[in-house]
């Protein structure tokens, strides 16, 4: 497994990204995630900036919104780190067990229909092209 | 391809998941998707019962926030047909161009880093397990 | 798109394969997928001769219950190409329509079911490790 | 992770469907995904009521076959859960380690083959539309 | 379909990303990404300013090989859209119908081999942890 | 989890594998994944046959580079022993951390862009095609 970064060995580059971190979240905790990212660190920067920006940054979806979105797509990439700090996340922003409840039952549902379509190679309503 | 089952030549069950489709949807159009799934009609009707509820009936996300979900997901999964149909239904239910770039963006993002994750075997922190 | 190439143009090591698909299958129409894997013959050879050992060749697994596996991998996969083949080499081998109809089932469920799984991050039961 | 819930805590919805379980099964032990999912008794009961009806109900398909795709829509989909329990399953339906191999092996196979048709963006054979 | 912004009628901010894309490539073309990611600006701007520094910025890892795993990794999402321009980019840079063929059958082998890995549940060795 | 086949109780179909492989890669160890494949010894000699040649025998991509393609999908594929696996096999064959961290950066741009296409359905450029 890849070495994970800690604040005391960092390069500069990687501070600066840390300290980031820990003031835009509020918080002294660096997720696993960006210590790993930290043996690239133009990588920990790029990933860092856009996950700020787009999860946090202004935008016409409210944050919790975009949590949820996000962590559909991490349940369908099999992304279980991602999974489980996106169910976080989201808890954090104000979701429910209900809230969750649907959220899973939408996945699955979509998840089961996409197969269908595609199984049966259904052709595109011309309304819909 | 498989055959789409047209309303006049439907047997009584199809027939009648039609009629709620139509009268569901307020509209006399039937997808194609149901027409394909008319060939076996169990899975008709089990399909769209769950999609009517589980997209339509009462629960704590709002109807436009499941449609986003659901794209996220079919987006994903590589659905074409799914993604199709499912920005239209979103557009319907107040879904703005500015909104659609916005969950394509987290679509993106997401996706990189599940990859991320996943590529660098990213340990789930402590406190996230 | 990549050529597709025809027995007349073939090299002597394509040929060989064309003709072995031909008189294996009892036809003289060669699929598209290996005209096109005729490109790097090496691929050709290796893909077909897997192929035909695997779904055709002895084993404890009929031949129509390897399509139905090797249609159901195929959609989960979202090759449409396959899908359509393994579709139509199903029936050939026996598939029904309503067979048809319960494989899609399974898929959807399974494919619904899969996502529950990971989405909540269910931990495998002891007696299942 | 998500608490589960044990059958001595749970709602009157959420026993009913445990005890169609251990009814329907004829075993007194309730799988982890059951518990996790009682978190939403809608999803619980939609669930178990589709994968009981689907995976055991009357068919074309045996019990055996339909637990072959649906493990092979498991693998593909990379749940690990899933692939654990319906492993199992299939080998109480009488799936021998022989067979087993076979069903990795035609895996396999059409997940090699079924990108080779998407990288070289293979054209479906008129007679296969 | 979304619509495709022309560069006559695209706003400031779209037309100076068109330019650098014309400059950075050296040509008066715009693919069809680029002018349908242009209805949500900043996601065009950051999409393409990405992809330019990643595959062709400074780096340790040579074009070519960059396109290569790009590449791999389209046909892995069954993004076809992305295989075709990606396959091209590929040429540009320098592969043969030869190179192709053997990522193919790279793609192919590692694709089966996933799967037999996660199908049968293989323990990591203590040696790649 | 299916049992591992040691040396010493295996058939002789499977030591002459195990031998095989010992000699090619002048190692006394064996694999886990290769002893899972034991129990089912026509799939691990194919398996191997195949691995062995592909990735090491002839070819005008370098071994390196094979490997670099081989992780992308594995990540791509969610497939955690084969990720580990060859990072570890990268590695041995000369790959860096740096170039470990430009692999990653392609794959996470590669997944992101992938869906935007789809997500938008942008239809492939006639040059393209």
């Amino acid at each position: 497994m890849t070495k994970m970064i800690e604040y005391a060995e960092a390069v500069p580059e990687v501070r600066e990204v840390y300290d980031d971190i820990m003031r835009t979240r509020k918080t002294d905790y660096i997720n696993n995630l960006w210590k790993v990212l930290a043996n690239h660190p133009a990588l920990l920067r790029r990933t860092w900036e856009q996950t700020r920006d787009i999860m946090g940054g202004p935008g016409v979806l409210d944050p919790l919104t975009r949590e949820l979105i996000y962590l559909a797509v991490s349940v369908s990439n099999s992304c279980e780190y991602c999974t489980a700090t996106h169910t976080a996340a989201a808890r954090t922003k104000g979701m429910s067990e209900e809230m969750l409840g649907e959220v899973m039952t939408i996945i699955a549902l979509a998840s089961g229909n996409n197969r269908l379509a595609n199984g049966y190679r259904v052709e595109i309503d011309e309304r819909y092209q």
